[in-house]
């Protein structure tokens, strides 16, 4: 059995900056040596998400869109009166997308749709350096 | 260790259709042969999403209605405005409920509740032939 | 290999009632004696959700607002109308934020950011029991 954890880094400028991170992913699959099986993608943090979404830019405005509609910035947040750090907005919308996604891989590759790649959606309010975990479990091969 | 992947295939309205596919996974897991472990249930697209719910008549309802509220059909996406096909509220409304569930199996069986099935929600525009991807990981037995 | 079913147990008071779960993941990781893996944290149940924030007295004010404006208790809902539990925005609340989460475990200790903590949402009705599925899947070290 093969047990990896990778890490990718990345930067974002907030703001539901929406990321990329489908080549990243595959790259250190790769890396991980792993033939079949699965990967945990994780957001070590309480203000990043992670989705599939087809990445053109459309969708890139659409869902930053939606993310206002649903929890808007400028409402008053609790978390903002106790922290004033003006962002619990994103701390709200984070909880709701959620920090792990689950990817299965097969013959060396995610098995991820033509139209479909994994994204990070960074939720703060500011830029940020991003750190997320790739957790590979399953079967081995020489690492490449 | 037990690693398999499975497919299911199945046809969907589409307009937040929603599928119970539990009895399928189920039957995977017993052709899989897996015991004790994992199965990650994975949407590979970016139009249909994966949770669990009770599947009784009244939420098939009021899920699509919440869909509806949330994400309107007819308001204006620049997803449309790009292609012009008519289900930028598809990819939305896939991107916040997500494209992977992960469940455990104890002694052979899905470890879920009396009254909580796992389900596909077509997210699309349109009728669709789908397909669902299941990864076992875990220990295993002969298989049925 | 090491696969290792744990359960915790827990009160909650409903509606929206936000439980910290980590140090009993945490817990659990130790007791399985798992060094470098994955758990996946499972609710078995259609009225309860799992996600990760940063657990403080603001969020715990926000989230349920959140849960509230987007999910209206006092909405008519087919599933009250139905069965008549009360607790249709239970249901769809739960199915919106998810029954699994999956989180790496490396050097026997969960991935979680300084400030991000597990936690269970009690989204039903009413003050209930509650059980905690954790499925740790990984390489093993000596029972603590």
């Amino acid at each position: 059995m093969l047990v990896c954890k990778k890490e990718i880094r990345f930067d974002t400028e907030g703001e539901a900056h929406i990321i990329d991170i489908t080549s990243q992913v595959q790259e250190m699959a790769s890396e991980a040596g792993i033939s079949n099986g699965m990967v945990c993608v994780f957001v070590p943090g309480s203000t990043g998400a992670v989705t599939t979404i087809e990445f053109e830019p459309g969708l890139l405005k659409d869902i930053p869109d939606a993310l206002e509609r649903l929890f808007p910035k400028d409402m008053t947040y609790e978390h903002h009166l106790k922290w004033h750090d003006g962002n619990g907005h994103s701390h709200v919308r984070a909880a709701f997308l959620g920090a792990s996604l689950t990817v299965p891989i097969s013959d060396c590759k995610l098995t991820l749709g033509t139209w479909q790649q994994i994204v990070f959606i960074d939720m703060d309010a500011r830029a940020r350096k991003r750190t997320v975990i790739l957790e590979f479990i399953g079967e081995g091969h020489e690492p490449a």
